[in-house]
C-alpha cells in the first residue's frame, strides 16, 4: 500500500512466493486442527534433518513475543527468573509478556566493549559466559539467596537485536555454565537465518542445536508470512505443551499453515539461500554507506546495519525512505536502523542510496 | 493432505481464494508493522459500516482463544471475573487462559429447557437475562460480597458451542441487565456469520453492534486463513490497548495480514455470501440426515449439527468420514458434531451421506 | 470492644492465654527470622509426633486464604486446576485468590443428600469419591481434554463450610482415588479441631495424616491469634518452599511467633482440649435450640451451627447478639450461623438463648 | 531461645510491653473481623492526625513484602510496571512478588556518589528525581513505547535497604516529577519510624504524607508484633480494597490485632520515643565502631550501621554475636549490616563492643 521503499524492519513483505502457491494450490483440501497435521509431521522432520538431531522435538507456533513468553513459562518454575542481556527484547521490546506470565527477567550488562580484533564494539547485545557465571555465583553465596529470584534459564538472541553474533567460543562458554548450573538454553532466533548466513560467523545451526538446550527458527522475519519453530534439541519438551500454548492464547487452530510455511522453507535449502540474500544486500549497503562517509554506530555482521544521520536530513528523506528510529544520538543526529530482507534487490539498495 | 472428506469442523481449509488471491497478487509490495497500516484501516472502516456503528472501535486479532483472553483481561478489574454459560468456551475448552490471566469464570446454568415453539432443547449453551440478573442481586446482596469475585463482565457465544441462537429478545434482556449493573456484554462471535445467516434467526450485526458493548467477528471459522475482529461498539477501547495485546503475546506483527483479510471479508458482502452457503448446506445435511432416520441431540439452527450415532457405524465410517466426538451418548451410541463451512459443496454432503 | 455475645464466628477473640503469657514471658528475647527459629522446629516435632509421621515436614503460614493460595500453587503445574466442592471456600469466599495464581478451580456438586442414617443432609458441602472418579474418567476419556483445565489436585475442607464432616471411609475412597490417578489430595483444616472433637466423627489426626498429602491445622480460629501449622505428610514439600512463600507475600519475618504458638497448643494436648470445648458448647447450644423449637437448616456435629429465624425476630435481636448471615431461606426467614469457640461458656449460651 | 546478643535486624523480638500487655488485657473480649472494628478506626484516626491528611484513607496489612505487592498492585494497570532503585527491595529481596502478580520493576541506578556535603556515599539506595525524568522522557520520546513497560508507579523506600535518606528537598522533587507525569510515589516506610528520628534528616511525617500519594508506617521492625500501616494520603484508595487484599491472600481474620497495635503505637507518640531510641543506639554504636578503628562501608544516618569486618575475625565472634551477612568486600573482608532497634540498651552495644 505505501509508495516508499523501505528498509524499517525484515517483517514488511507478505511472504515468499513459494509459500503463497503452495497454499494456494492447496485450494479447498481439508486438514486436522492444532499441529497434529502431516504438513508439520513433515516440516518437523526437516528441520530435525537439518539440526542433525534426531531426538529433537518440534512445533510451531505464531510469533516472536509469544513464542518467547510461551517458553520461557515453560522453562521455568514459578519462582524462577530468566537470566537474559540488558538490551534484550523480552527485557525491553515485549511489553512485559514475561512479567505478565509471573516471571522476573534478570539482567546482565550487554554494553559490548573492544577488543583486540573488533574496533566497532561488536559485543553490544550480548551476555558473556564470565558475567552469566558471576550472578550464579553471587546468587548462590548470598546468605539470603531465597529471598531473591531464582535464576532458572538464560535467554539469548542471535542475532542480537543489534544484528551481532555470538562466536562459536562464546557459545560453548555460555552452554557450559548452563550445564553447570543445569539451567536451561534457550536462543531467540527470530532472525537466526540472517545469523547463520553472516559472512563473519563460524556457528552453524548444528552447532546451536548442540549447544541450546531449546531455540527457535524464526520465520516471520525470514521469508514466512508468519510462524517460529520451536526446536527442543535434547527432547525436554514438557509432557503436556498443548494445554500450555492453549492457556497462553497461542495455539493456532489450523497449524497447517505453520507446517506448510516450514516445509517450504526447510525444501531444498529454501530458508538459507533466502536468508543469504539479506547477508549480500546488507553487504552492499554498508560498503555504499561506508562510500558515501555514514558513521556506523555499531559494527553488525548481519542484516540490520546502524548508522547515525543528521536530523535534517532525516527530515528530508522522510517522505520517500522507510527507515526504523533506534535512538537520539545526540542534540541534531539520531541513529537509524536498516534493515535488509530476504527479497531486497540490488535495484532497492540503489534508490536508498540515492535519497540518502 | 487428508483424503477423507471431513466434517469434523468449520476449521479445515486454508482461506476463500479471493483472499489467497489478494496476498499472492500484494506481491514484494510492504507494509508497516502491527496493525498501524492501511488495510487495517481500511477493514475497520468497512467493518464500522456494516454494524452501523460510525464510532466504534475495531482491531485485529490472530485467533478465538486469544480474543477471548485478552479481551476479557481488558473489560475485567483485577478482582472481577466473568460470567459465561457453564458450556462457553472460556469456561470449558480454552485450558484456563481465562484464570491464567488471573480472573475466575462465573458460570450460569446453561442446559436449556423445553420451549412452547421449541421441544428441542434450543436453549441449550445460552444462559437467561433471569439466571444473570438473579446472579447480580444475590452477589450485591450477600453480606460478605467483598470476599467473592467481582462479576465484572458478561461472556456470550452467538452462535453458542451447541450451534444455538439468542433472539433478539433474548439478547436486549441480557443487554439490559448489563447495563443496569454497568457491566460490558462481550460478545464472542468465531462463527458469528452462521448465526447471522440462520434462517432461525431475527438478530441481525446491527443488533449485535447495539446490544454488545464489544463482540468479535470471526474470520478463522469463516473464510479467512485466521484472524477476529474486535468491536469496540461504543468506543470504549483501553486507551493503551497495544500494549495490552503486546503483553498477552497476541500482536502481530504483519497486523496488516489482518487487514487484508478483513477487508476482503467485507468487500461486496462475501462474508455474509459464504456464511449463507454454510447455513444452505447444513439444511441440506439435516433434512438428509432427518430422512435416513438419525436421531438429533439438539436443534441446531446453524452450521454444526449434532447427531446420535450407534458406536458400531463410528468405527464403520471412521476411516472416509471426518467428525468431531462430542460427547458418549450412552454405552452403544455417541454425540457427534458434523459442521458444514463457507466452502462445503452438495456432492460433499452427497459424499458424507453415502457413508453416513 | 463490642458489648454484645457473639456467635458470629470462631475467630472473635484474640487468643488462648497461655499464648500471650508465653510471648509476654519471652520479654526482650532475641529470636532469627522466617522460621528458621527453635520454636517453629519444636512445634513442627510436637505436630509430627500428634500426626504419627515422623518423615512429615511442617511449616507455618498466618491465615486461610493465604494458606490455600500458596499450597494449591504448590501442588500444581501451571497448566493445572484444584478440583473443590463447588461450595469449597476457595471456590467462593477467598475472592478469586486461586485465580489470581493462575490456577482454575474445578467444582463438583456438594449439595448433600439424604441417606439412610441421616436425614439431615449432613453430606452438603462434601465432594464424593464417586463424582471425583467421574469427572477424572470424563476428563480423560474426552478427545479434547489437552483443550481442558488438568485436574491436577483435590481440595476438601474438613470441617466444611458448613460444619459436615467426612467419614473415614469416605476419605479413604476420596484418598484412593487420588492416588489412583497421582494427584495430591489437600485438606483445608483451618477447624480441624473442631472436626476431630465431635461426637460424631470416626477421623483422628492420624488417619488425616495418612490420607491427605497435604493438610493444615487451623490456629486462628482454634486458639492462637493467628497461624496455620501446615503438614506435607509424606515429605513431598517442593524443595525451595521459601522462595515460593516469600513471592505469595506470605512469609512472616518474626516466624517465631507462629512457632510459640503452635508449640503451646500442642504441649499437654492444649489443641483438642479446647476444640472439645467448642463441640460441648454447641451441643448444649443444639439441644436449647431445638428445645425452644428453632429450626436447623442442616446437621451439623461440629461447632458451626446453621438454623432458619423469621426477619422479624433477627431484627429483634441484632443490638445484643452477634450472628452470622449465611442466606435467605425465603421471603421472611433468613439462614445465620451460631459458632461457638474454644472459649465459648455455658454462661454465654444462656444469654445467647434469652434473647433468641 | 537464643542466648546470642543480636544486631543482625530490627526484626528480631516480639513486641513493645504496652501492646502485649494490651492484647491481654483485652482477655475474652470479642471483636468483628477484617479490619472493620473500632480498634482500626481509632489507630487510623490517630495517624491522620499525626500525617496532618484528615482526608488520608488507612488500613492495615501484616508485612512488609506482602504490602508492597499488594498496593503496588493497586497502584498499576495490568501493563504498567513500577520505578525502583535497583537496589530496592522489591526489585532484589521479595523473590519477585511484583513480578508474580504481573508487573515488572523498572530500575533506576542507585549506586550513589560523592556530593559537596557527604564524601561518605550516603546517596546508595536513592533514586534521583533527574535519573527518573530521564527515564519518563526517554520512554515517552520512544516510537515504539507501546511495546515496553509503561512507568506506572514510581516506589521509594525511606530509610533505604541502605539505612540512607532522602531530603526533604529531594522528596519534593521526586514528588514533582511524579505529579508532571500523574503517576503516583508510593513510599515504603518499612523502617519510617527511625527515618524521622535520625538526627540527619529534615522529613517530617507531614512532609512525607504531603509528597506521597500512598506510603506505609512499619509495624514489624518499629515496636509491633507485625503490622504495616498503609496511608493513602490523598484518599486515592481503590473503592474495593478488600478484594483485592484477600485475593492476595492478605486479608487478616482478626483485623483489630493490628488495629489494637498500631493504636497503641499511635497513642503518647511511642512511636516515635522507641524510634529515637534506635537512633541514640546507632549514634553510640557509630561512635564506639569509629573509636576502634572499624572501617564503614558507607555513611548511614539511621540504625543500620553497615562495617567492613576481617573475615577471621567474623569467625571469632560468631558463637557470641548476630549480624547480618551483606556482601562480600573482598577476599579477606565481608560487609555486615548491624542494626539497633526500639529495645537496644546500652549495655547490649557495651556486650557487642566487648567481642568486636
Amino acid at each position: 500500500m505505501s509508495d516508499k521503499i523501505s528498509f524499517s524492519s525484515d517483517y514488511t513483505r507478505v511472504a515468499h512466493p513459494n509459500i503463497l502457491k503452495r497454499l494456494t494450490d492447496m485450494g479447498m483440501e481439508q486438514n486436522v486442527g492444532y499441529g497434529t497435521d502431516g504438513y508439520c509431521e513433515s516440516a518437523a522432520d526437516k528441520i530435525k534433518a537439518a539440526c542433525g538431531c534426531p531426538d529433537a522435538e518440534v512445533f510451531f507456533l505464531v510469533g516472536g513475543t509469544q513464542t518467547n513468553q510461551t517458553i520461557i513459562d515453560m522453562l521455568l518454575k514459578p519462582y524462577e527468573g530468566v537470566v537474559a542481556a540488558q538490551t534484550g527484547h523480552i527485557a525491553v521490546h515485549e511489553a512485559g509478556a514475561v512479567e505478565f506470565s509471573g516471571h522476573k527477567v534478570l539482567t546482565l550488562p550487554a554494553e559490548g566493549e573492544e577488543t583486540d580484533t573488533d574496533k566497532y564494539g561488536s559485543n553490544v547485545g550480548k551476555i558473556s559466559a564470565k558475567d552469566l557465571k558471576n550472578l550464579l555465583v553471587k546468587f548462590y553465596g548470598d546468605d539470603s539467596y531465597e529471598h531473591m529470584v531464582f535464576p532458572g534459564a538464560v535467554y539469548i538472541s542471535h542475532p542480537t537485536e543489534y544484528g551481532t553474533l555470538y562466536t562459536k567460543k562464546e557459545l560453548q562458554d555460555i552452554s557450559a555454565v548452563c550445564r553447570e548450573y543445569e539451567i536451561p538454553l534457550f536462543l531467540d532466533g527470530a532472525r537466526l537465518g540472517y545469523g547463520l548466513m553472516s559472512k563473519r560467523t563460524d556457528v552453524t545451526l548444528k552447532d546451536i542445536a548442540e549447544l541450546a538446550d531449546v531455540f527457535y527458527i524464526g520465520g516471520t522475519k525470514v521469508g514466512a508470512m508468519f510462524g517460529e519453530a520451536v526446536v527442543f534439541t535434547k527432547g525436554g519438551k514438557p509432557r503436556h505443551h498443548v494445554p500450555i500454548i492453549k492457556q497462553h492464547g497461542a495455539l493456532l487452530a489450523k497449524g497447517w499453515l505453520l507446517g506448510v510455511q516450514f516445509d517450504t522453507l526447510f525444501t531444498d535449502d529454501l530458508y538459507f539461500k533466502i536468508s543469504k540474500n539479506a547477508i549480500d544486500m546488507a553487504e552492499l549497503l554498508r560498503e555504499q554507506l561506508r562510500a558515501k562517509g555514514y558513521k556506523f554506530f555499531l559494527d553488525s555482521p548481519t542484516n540490520q546495519q546502524f548508522i547515525i544521520v543528521e536530523d535534517s536530513k532525516l527530515k528530508e528523506i522522510e517522505p520517500n525512505v522507510g527507515y526504523s528510529f533506534w535512538e537520539k544520538y545526540d542534540d541534531t543526529h539520531t541513529v537509524i536502523r536498516l534493515a535488509t530482507d530476504w527479497a531486497t534487490t540490488e535495484e532497492n539498495i540503489e534508490t536508498l542510496m540515492k535519497y540518502l
